[in-house]
């Protein structure tokens, strides 16, 4: 306790950073305002995800519908693929739904982690899935011309949803992991 | 020119980093004084492009090898994928080497960056054209059983090679994109 105490301040002190100038909510130095449309827990984010979701399911329901899929194991990695990228978007999404419902941000450690980790998991099976399909796709469509007997045309559908839903991934992944890399470099 | 200078020293001042301790060619503050292996411009990092390089190559080979190559598409693009792979990574250990032979390390935003989006374009094409080919692999090897005239171990080989190429990429890549990331975040 200090007992000597003056009584009058003749000169203020500076303020020592910027944002002590500014209004009481402002952010921390060194934090932006803003997250940038994309990340999780912002309306890109859940946007992303849903077209993650929703492109992975049209692949999975196109190439099911065909009767020939469980006798090309490709078609039936992308089934699978498909499966798993739907189920971890929708569960991002739920996350995403509920973070901005309660006005909260995901942009920490650990929820960058995950994220990059389960998108950089599902991302690479979702596109070897998808490029699998693809190059049998090729082979019946074009190099042996196979295509009276299969549904060639839902075959392609097919491989075209599932590189749309990984094109819809790899934004969230980069972000994640990046945000991911920026953190762990300043620490 | 200082004219005047103190003859004695009563008290030393004391040294207001942690650095100014240290020997004189120590990283100045904020810099970390050793690059992690696998970066460009170290011995790791030249050891993963000459890594990729020769799985790439290896795996060119060995598909090039095959007669029945030009008659599947996704075979051909494992060859151009190759041989773009195999260019690119000889082009950027060549930097590496250089670096290394300077003693300049390569650790800057613009060679990161050109480096993570070549690193980014060569690594999807690889993985996009390993995964073609192991799905028409796995549809002529078990899917319909036409091993008897086609050399389906060397399609296996191709294909492994590849894979073992990009899985020499990816660490090349993840390190670009953090340090870009972290050094764009703190920008």
């Amino acid at each position: 306790m200090r007992l000597s105490r003056p009584t009058v301040h003749p000169v203020q002190a500076p303020p020592t950073q910027a944002h002590a100038q500014g209004n009481a909510d402002a952010a921390p130095f060194g934090v932006r305002m803003k997250n940038p449309q994309g990340v999780p827990g912002t309306l890109g984010g859940l946007g992303l995800r849903l077209a993650q979701a929703s492109f992975a399911a049209a692949s999975l329901a196109t190439m099911a519908s065909t009767r020939v899929f469980p006798s090309v194991s490709a078609f039936r990695y992308l089934i699978a693929a498909a499966i798993l990228q739907c189920l971890w978007s929708l569960a991002v999404a739920s996350v995403d739904i509920y973070a901005l419902l309660v006005k909260r941000t995901l942009r920490n450690l650990k929820a960058a982690c995950l994220f990059s980790v389960g998108d950089g998991i599902t991302g690479s099976l979702t596109l070897s899935a998808a490029c699998a399909s693809a190059g049998v796709t090729c082979l019946i469509g074009s190099d042996v011309e196979m295509c009276e007997g299969n549904p060639c045309a839902r075959f392609m559908a097919a491989v075209a949803m599932a590189f749309l839903s990984w094109f819809a991934l790899a934004p969230s992944f980069l972000f994640n992991f990046g945000f991911m890399a920026s953190r762990l470099a300043r620490h």
